[in-house]
């Protein structure tokens, strides 16, 4: 293994992922963190935000198509949806593939972030930020929701960094409090779902994360998948008062994204269903 | 994130990953490898040959059990084992909870690790070695395999470091032929698993042991689980020519753990059928 | 370049040194620090306090050497010396060195250091604990010299951790304030020398230092040595209103150390007034 | 202290440099190595061969000022002048100081290289490569040698790439043979210097060379110098049969530079005397 150009990612206070820099597109600060575009060996082109990678051209799809199927496939005809983060513009990218959307409402804080992301990201994005259906708002996504009116949005997909930090940026998206907000601009039958960082090194965030949730909503579901460029398995938050995520067959997953002409590289009604089931990984606590 | 002891740890010629140490139980060399007993401050004590991660006390449960349960399972009656590798003796320690079991053969070809095993890793073999169904053979596994006479075993499971090293010890052991001569030792209905290291990174040589298997057995069923110290998901092949793994459901797989009293912290009916359907996460390539 | 257990010790913000591990013979905290005592494969036993490395087998006779023999060489007859820090004993092994000395008084405020230094750096500090020159007094070094009655020493070593962290530990020793303390306990023809770090990554502290300690001593001489295990140029500061350093050719230093009947394994005469001709090293900066 | 990328250069095989990245300007392959420009936080622009920092702006200085000079000015009247590796220009910049030179050789095998630094290094080179004096020949060193005629140059210096890599392109040019070659070139009054890596990380590769030089040339002088982007001290070795290095006072030598209206940030007649004093570090083996 020879030695040279790495990028060293923090996964946890105790672990972290060193991974192989072929070049470095872009490196900078905005008004909001450190923004790095680095070509990895092994992923290809990456978004890294604040040293953490978010996307990389080799396994985001595994990430984007975990975080927005599940729920976009669970409600019955999502119209609006409101996408919190996101930058890249890959989770809005899955979300126009389903043919019922209207309305897509992507709410970045970081307006500098969505420009470096059109200018380099192109094979990530995919042109879905000029969809005539995207509405790309520059905004606080927490003060977005406090201004955003009762029962606007079928599905709200919350994409944003970690929940570790306490002082970090989007700790309070990641709250019952929020979640209440989250609940008011849904419609009766609206479904949330979030990434929620990794239940392996951060148990006791990730606990308190899904104890906020289940005080609010009725069903919560809580699924993963590993992805090789966080070094980690990402965990993910399906929450909803409407339907339960149970209830359905992977043949009436599967009917519903070939109604919808819904094309994917990796998810179905039987990886959904499987995820649902395997839930997420903890450490054996030695007594 | 301070700096201070690390373990670096190999994940492909591209990627590494960076474990905290806390302290170093054991580093010495046997006749075959290089052998180091851990304490890493995110997994607990840790057994690492040749600079791999082989187990640790906050994940193995979740490697040893998604190994053993499903082919155990998948066999009717298994009352012979075969267990090729597996040192540090948490196979056998899963193996042995089926109480059809009636003769269990360990075949490890580094004596000297076996030893380590016992004196330092108690919390991992938790005195499977002692047990007396079990019988601990010093050999190499593919002399072993070659001298046994035809339909021994009922089941055989390959718990041998990664097959990525061309020149590497175990390298002969994931071939076209060796899976031959595990099916002559194997009874009619018998069953062989092994893990067979990951397919993101080594996707070339993981296909390549998938179509080596095809070609010998009739169903051959590829699943994964997420393992935190290996810093990638682990992949296994599952092979047989008697029951389609398909075919149980999970109320049939609970039903058999129930039967043999096999108690488990991970794995259930529910989560093998899950694994059989996530499959393993491979590079998604641009063009 | 094979990957394993490595030491990550921090150069600056922007540089580190990884050093492989062979074995971790203790690590524990005491009430003022972290303490691990390693065997690194390229420096054999070392000591390391809060992740810095302080004395390993292969190089801590050119520190100690270079840190001890000049000041003590340039006084006449030092008699009386005190060492503040240098908790592993290898400064005080060198003190003992010179036949002219009486009495030593070795302050440090980690008392379990000391004691982890007797049990196991036995090759480094070789016994000097015990011999019936040094007093070894467990207490702030900083108290303890604003404690002690005017002009009581001949010689103040300071042997103490870097002075970069403002908050550390260390940090108010290295100001003019505590060299006005220290010239105080000083006789008329004392000597201080002190260990200040690197003036390469840390340039403004290290001309701080400078500057501070040129408003207390007529004589201020800068040298310094290049530590491999520390990864960087270790640079001192030699003060004194009594002896012009540069006064004294190679040929008087000699005649001092063989007159003392020292025994060094590094430095000489020669060696000495090399060192205060060449100085230290800064960064070239471009415009 | 926070991740992110970082470059990690091998210092020996169980020692390491990592060095923080700014940016990467440029990363291929030319014929003979792996070129990468990098700009490091600590360390500003620098070029980097197989892995190995070779020059970066904020410690060039050190490392050419300390090779070139001391044996152009050993040397009574240096006109023609080789230079053997050297791409990046700076050994040439500081040659071309010496208003005594007539004709300065660079042999550099790799003429990519040459144009890389020329593109994107001006802030080293200086503009070196225009100087009617100087002449860029892209040749392997070692032909270039066997094929030039006896006693062509006063100076000749060997600005190569380390020596511990025994298949290694720099190898055979560290040898007593090619010392002899070196020899045959040169005028009676010839000077030779070279850099030869590190004597406390490769002691015997260091005392080889040292050994082979010495049975080549009657006088034989090691010094060195502590590099920071190099995370060691690189040795020189200056050979002749002509002036004993010694035999010069600090004020000849100054003479000698302020005579030819040398400019140098570092040297001058006391270091080089310091250095000449100093020698070189290597480990204290302990029994």
């Amino acid at each position: 293994m020879s030695l040279g150009g790495w990028y060293l990612q923090k996964v946890s206070e105790n672990t972290f992922l060193g991974m192989r820099i072929r070049s470095i597109v872009f490196s900078g600060r905005t008004k909001y963190q450190h923004v790095e575009i680095v070509v990895f060996e092994d992923y290809g082109t990456g978004l890294v935000l604040d040293g953490l990678v978010q996307s990389t051209e080799a396994d985001e799809y595994l990430y984007h198509e975990s975080l927005v199927h599940p729920a976009m496939i669970l409600h019955n005809d999502p119209k609006n949806i409101l996408i919190i983060g996101g930058g890249e513009g890959a989770t809005l990218r899955e979300v126009l593939k389903h043919n019922t959307v209207k309305h897509v409402v992507m709410v970045d804080i970081d307006g500098e972030l969505v420009d470096l992301a059109k200018k380099y990201l192109g094979s990530i994005h995919q042109g879905s930020f000029y969809d005539p259906r995207a509405e790309i708002v520059i905004e606080d996504g927490y003060k977005y929701v406090m201004r955003t009116s009762d029962k606007s949005f079928d599905v709200v997909i919350m994409d944003l960094t970690d929940p570790y930090d306490p002082h970090g940026p989007a700790r309070e998206l990641y709250t019952e409090k929020f979640f209440r907000e989250i609940k008011r601009i849904l419609k009766e039958d609206g479904v949330l779902v979030s990434q929620i960082g990794n239940a392996f090194y951060y148990e006791d965030i990730y606990n308190k994360i899904i104890e906020d949730s289940k005080r609010v909503f009725r069903y919560v579901k809580e699924y993963s998948v590993w992805i090789p460029s966080f070094g980690y398995e990402v965990c993910f938050m399906l929450a909803t008062d409407h339907t339960n995520p149970d209830k359905l067959s992977d043949e009436d997953l599967d009917k519903i994204i070939r109604k919808r002409n819904v094309s994917t590289r990796y998810i179905n009604g039987i990886k959904i269903k499987a995820m649902f089931n395997l839930g997420v990984r903890k450490k054996l606590r030695h007594s």
